[in-house]
């Protein structure tokens, strides 16, 4: 029944890029050109099945994959196997040394005012506990202000950053800067609610700073329900004590890779199209969203490009960067190695918000350059991904963009990318095989109209 | 703003039920009498926040209620001393013994192909491993059927039923009979697919059995996700090795309580109605939806009534079982307690769904009744509550209904019921105060018509 389902909808998208076809005024002007290889691109790419179920053997063969360990490197030996199987041309691993930061056995417990197990996890690049753990007393603040406001109860405990969801910007500061504001006012530990939208008792991992002078204490993250529980109950005057025990430990650091593919351009392949998105993960769940899934859709472009045996003028290059999640060295690496060839950097596409249903692109360059993309976008109708909106780029691409290339980030639904951010929920499936065809397709036409098309994207 | 556009839904409910009353020909016959008390109490209830925060006070103070805790004991005795300050009549705690079951330390860990620490929870009655564990391969199978088919491939493995949610009596299936029929085939232990219709990496518990004559073993649940992985790991011809850690122990049965309260019946107190929840949960998260919610909401129709000084002709009688979750010995001990007064038990209501909107009540009993019970449902038409189906009761009241009691059970939005059950999710702030209050308003205009119309209804 879902197979009849799924044909019957699929005849009708025919119809429908078929209609498209007849009435070429819904097409922009560059997009006229490329009815025909984008219509064999999407039909291609929306029937595919070896891209979706590669992401699965990624996760379930190398499971989640933090800087410095050896699934990560494992999982791009084995990507770089399969590429080259796929006869992408250029493929290479280029050297990065990241940082690496191991989690170990942790644990979070409330003794008082009765006890409780929280879930939680360390963030990322945390110290540790002694062996004992740290047990102290909890006071819960929900901005820096009141923080500074109630800097004499501080000492000597815990500060739980019990702070709501608002925007990933607003709220992730208590994140990354937690333990520093903590501990400038004396606390032996620190806390945030996890940074999401939504949760089953679920705790968010991330990065985390200190800063040169500021004594490092451990920083974690618990659970939404927990945090709130905790605010609660000491907005009724109890008293709440929590052992915080964890193992986390810096290491020095080790070696990494970026890892590069490309089908090279046949006119101009010096100038390049960047497609990508980060390899390694958190060390918890399998980074299915965050990134493993963004990063097989951009290399499914280029397979689907060579199993088609389209060929633009310039080159696409495959990045999958290394080290996005704590500490950006694949992507400064990238810069810092080709600086002298980004003038012939068309535009940088990244993935990384997760391959649910795509809308189009978000941009940043030259008005001239954003109504060309508009112009292509008008190919992405028939699967409604089209939308070319100002402003936007990614986390990877930001080093190369500084230097003066045009950015754009895959825009999806955004609704529940917050529901597995660095959880232990970000696995395999959550992804759905048609959202994720979608993002494969919008970033294929994309990147294979501004490679080929006649006039070059203005800077 | 939010508070602005409460006040306007509340005026136009107002509205809306003042309208009703302007053009009675939508209300049943019955129901024509109860007009003025019945949009009296609907009105208290939208407006109250008492109830609502009762719940949170008692998911906060004392935690989860397994049976045989001192949070159980604890948590009963608070409600009873409220019950009383409430003013409600003939408070009474009923001793019942109950199974003590205790967790401990548990986990599970996936050692081949690669480690991966499983969220997990022992269910309830499992015994344990001995202290370090059973470590043993696992074998994966989709029903009991296939686990026969493969008997040969069990002995000494870990017998894993990776059974994706169809209903909950056909999945609930493999949690309560899975360690028996995996022990039958030589099994070292047993592991189910969680019993929830969506996952954060979410484990659910819930209560397990075993079978004399057949060997005792671990029985555990872990995530949706993790078996779905281990699963298609399996499915790809790789080994999956498990170790598996419970510290799970069974005691003697302890003392625990049925609590009871009533609002006597002014012509006939003997002729009771009874409404209520269990006040027992499972041993993680708050049990806020099961059942902390359905045991306020059907207190606070008791103190609703009191409160706007209603008396019926009969008696309500809030109970409050005991053990519904791992032996159902409140229910039992009710039933054999109130035997000789079950004649003039006139109708049992029960919440045990969660208290999410509230769409009317499912029926078991005589047909004249439900059409009775269809009259007075015109009442909540107001707040789309007054849908009165045929089927319908609860774990609870089941003993009782056995005995001829008709029975009658909250029904209720049920989508995220199944997320949250029997999981460390199950927390207060997953309540919504207008759709909990609706609830109890569904509940207090029902039971307060039937225990004060003219008619007795029908056994």
């Amino acid at each position: 029944m879902k197979i009849i389902l799924k044909k019957i909808i699929f005849l009708l998208l025919l119809l429908f890029i078929g209609c498209e076809n007849r009435n070429p005024t819904n097409l922009g002007k560059i997009a006229l050109s490329y009815q025909q290889e984008s219509k064999k691109i999407i039909v291609a790419t929306l029937n595919d099945s070896v891209g979706f179920n590669r992401v699965a053997e990624l996760c379930d063969t190398f499971g989640p994959r933090l800087s410095g360990s050896e699934n990560l490197e494992k999982a791009i030996l084995w990507i770089m196997q399969e590429m080259k199987k796929d006869g992408i041309e250029n493929v290479r691993a280029e050297e990065v040394m990241v940082p690496k930061w191991v989690r170990g056995e942790e644990s979070a417990k409330m003794l008082k005012p009765w006890p409780k197990n929280l879930a939680m996890l360390g963030l990322g690049g945390s110290i540790g506990t002694k062996s004992n753990g740290i047990t102290a007393k909890v006071i819960a603040v929900s901005s820096f202000e009141e923080l500074a406001t109630r800097s004499n109860e501080v000492k000597g405990n815990i500060v739980l950053f019990n702070v709501p969801f608002d925007t990933y910007s607003n709220t992730v500061k208590y994140r990354v800067r937690g333990a520093i504001e903590a501990s400038k006012h004396g606390a032996v530990a620190s806390l945030v609610r996890s940074v999401g939208t939504f949760s089953m008792n679920t705790p968010h991992t991330g990065n985390s700073s200190y800063e040169d002078g500021v004594k490092k204490i451990p920083h974690a993250a618990i659970t939404i329900e927990d945090a709130a529980m905790i605010g609660r109950i000491l907005e009724n005057g109890q008293d709440v004590e929590i052992n915080l025990k964890m193992e986390a430990q810096n290491y020095p650091d080790v070696l990494s890779h970026n890892l590069i593919g490309e089908i090279v351009g046949s006119e101009f392949p010096d100038q390049i199209i960047v497609i990508g998105g980060h390899i390694d993960s958190w060390d918890v769940g399998q980074g299915a969203m965050d990134d493993a899934g963004g990063c097989v859709a951009a290399w499914n472009v280029l397979r689907i490009l060579k199993d088609l045996n389209i060929r633009p003028k310039r080159t696409i290059r495959l990045v999958l960067w290394t080290n996005e999640e704590n500490g950006l060295r694949g992507a400064n690496s990238y810069r810092n190695k080709y600086l002298d060839k980004l003038k012939d950097h068309i535009l940088a596409i990244e993935s990384d918000a997760g391959v649910f249903k795509p809308s189009g692109f978000g941009f940043t360059g030259p008005d001239e350059s954003l109504n060309i993309l508009q112009d292509i976008g008008t190919l992405l109708k028939p699967i409604q991904s089209g939308v070319i909106t100002k402003g936007g780029g990614g986390a990877d691409i930001g080093p190369i963009m500084k230097e003066g290339v045009p950015g754009m980030g895959l825009t999806v639904e955004s609704e529940k990318y917050f529901w597995y951010h660095h959880t232990a929920a970000d696995t395999w499936d959550k992804l759905n095989i048609q959202e994720f065809n979608q993002c494969v397709a919008t970033m294929a036409v994309m990147s294979f109209v501004v490679a080929d098309m006649d006039i070059r994207l203005p800077k």
